[in-house]
């Protein structure tokens, strides 16, 4: 059941630990997001939560889909729990706040046991890790009340199968990433990304009660934009740069970066709004642009910062590939380029957005 | 809440990881008293699992407490579950079988990471880890349709306070347990026995739903026996005089050996009827010895093998108190003496019993 669907999706941690260049350390970009999402949590919760769900069960379940190990994850059950809180107090003084039990999500690979021990000690509530996939089962049917989940929904379960195959017309070679890519590799992206969006949608309106919410907080790009307005995507082809570099060099071979593609795809809120109604089980109540100051006019400045961020999200990808010898190289010289190169992000933007579906009733 | 409470019990981790020491390598003992416990877990879920806890819930709850990372917890759930399953399907073709979750719980200082890449892949039911003390609150009120333990509640919640207390008449100086201790010292483990066995099946009590069971699979004595009439207590004293023998020769410091003692208390099958009594909500269903073969009368021959168990069982202790470079002398001078002085195990027993425990209702 769960693990045998979990088994078809790769698994792409988070770097682990809490060293210098760990994702607990430097995670303050996706907090920032988290510090943005705050109040449209709230409201979200606020508007869109039913009362009919306040009573259907004595314990409220929350699920936290990709937590990692890092404090965000803590800071955004806070707030949903303080949210969901004040609904059941809104009420009336008599109403019955619930025990609330928080399921922490994340790939098999990721590290729990930091997880477990960074769990807050004044937290309220009853705490369980949930390894596997999300891109499977991982709950049982009509047990979640709200589902949350933040950057992680442009992690594909893995990459197009086409790009890494020299036979196929969508063979990525010379790349490791969509961006200025042929028609075919964008495609396989595109498609795989539909295929998942499908999947993750198909297994959540099974496990969400009816009613329940799926709050999602997603890097992706404006509508009608093209790929080339993310930011992110221009980190990636930038990043594959370095390494095409370093393949010129002879410190990694050339086969071995065509064989290597970044399983990551950013998705316009249409895209969803497409997959939502696709799946027909959840309506969209609310989706909004998240307010984000960018320090992309000053990529020169900020190069250091932002390779480590790039470093800290990535680098599991890089090390199950290339292994670990490559990383310092890549990424001191990804921080070079970045500088000497932060022309290419002129026309780009950071964008994320904020989605709220429900889970309509069967 | 759970994190408050857990935080007062200490952590014993067994020896994580899958090395030559790990507990997951050396459980075969425990895997001997899961596969005794096989046929009585069968019986127990068959004859007291009541039906009408079957339809109240589209998802059967089961926790195992105290679960390590070995692959003795998966092989008790998946009895529970086939049990539960043919309690299901004995009630006609066309009853709903529902899906299961189980829980696995233990200290937050167990390798759950271990414990998740280990879940067997053709598992049928959602896993979730829990991390937390079991004599703390770790699930919601009533939420909980079986709970299990196997081998885990001799162990205390700490080490009693006056054992380690210079100034108190039960201070257990030149010891590490109670065998062959003074009188006061004796009673200072009854005791907190006694408080950690009311504070576990208080806790249980909110936890499980009315009806539901816990089975227990714990090492003990014999009712109307001393202490010293169960094997492990003296194979605890052996380990004692052990550390003595280190401190004469000035390997460990005497102060660190009397400021040390082991948290473990063999109670006989009476001490938990009583305290289950004292608690009032729960009825013992069952209460039977499992059939065990002993090795105890080829001590001389078995001893690497009981110093093997005992090491993975215990050396996270020693590790924490006196630190990694004495272990492998310590287990090694244990191993010599066991066979040297195998006699003293004459007049002692291996005995397990398991005890089937119903929530009444409220």
């Amino acid at each position: 059941m769960a693990a045998e669907e979990t088994r078809l999706s790769e698994a792409f941690p988070m770097k682990a630990g809490a060293g210098p260049n760990s994702y607990a350390k430097n995670s303050t970009y996706q907090r920032g997001v988290a510090d943005a999402a705050k109040e449209l949590l709230t409201k979200a919760i606020a508007e869109n939560l039913d009362t009919e769900i306040l009573l259907s069960s004595n314990t409220f379940h929350i699920a936290d889909l990709g937590c990692s190990v890092g404090p965000n994850t803590f800071y955004a059950v806070k707030n949903i729990l303080e949210s969901v809180q004040s609904k059941y107090q809104s009420k009336g003084p008599n109403s019955q706040i619930p025990e609330f039990q928080v399921f922490f999500n994340d790939h098999t690979t990721n590290d729990f046991n930091i997880l477990f021990k960074s769990l807050p000690h004044n937290r309220h509530y009853h705490a369980a890790g949930v390894p596997g996939s999300f891109y499977g089962r991982i709950f049982p049917n009509a047990s979640v009340h709200i589902v949350h989940s933040s950057y992680t929904n442009h992690w594909l379960s893995r990459v197009p199968k086409d790009v890494t195959d020299s036979n196929s017309p969508a063979w990525n070679k010379g790349r490791i990433h969509y961006l200025k890519s042929t028609d075919e590799v964008v495609r396989a992206y595109e498609d795989q990304f539909a295929r998942d969006m499908e999947c993750f949608l198909h297994v959540r309106s099974q496990e969400i009660v009816n009613g329940g919410l799926m709050v999602l907080t997603i890097p992706g790009r404006p509508d009608g934009t093209p790929h080339s307005h993310a930011a992110a995507n221009v980190t990636y082809q930038l990043l594959g740069t370095c390494l095409i570099e370093m393949a010129k060099k002879g410190i990694v071979s050339e086969d071995k970066v065509d064989a290597f593609n970044i399983p990551i795809y950013y998705m316009s809120p249409k895209e969803l709004e497409a997959a939502v109604e696709q799946n027909g089980c959840f309506s969209v109540e609310g989706m909004e642009i998240l307010p984000y100051v960018s320090t992309l006019h000053s990529v020169a400045k900020t190069a250091p910062l932002i390779a480590l961020h790039v470093r800290a999200a990535t680098e599991g990808l890089f090390k199950l590939h290339f292994g670990d010898a490559i990383l310092d190289e890549l990424f001191d010289l990804y921080c070079k380029n970045l500088v000497a190169q932060h022309c290419i992000f002129k026309s780009t933007e950071v964008f994320n957005f904020f989605a709220v579906l429900k889970r309509k009733a069967n």
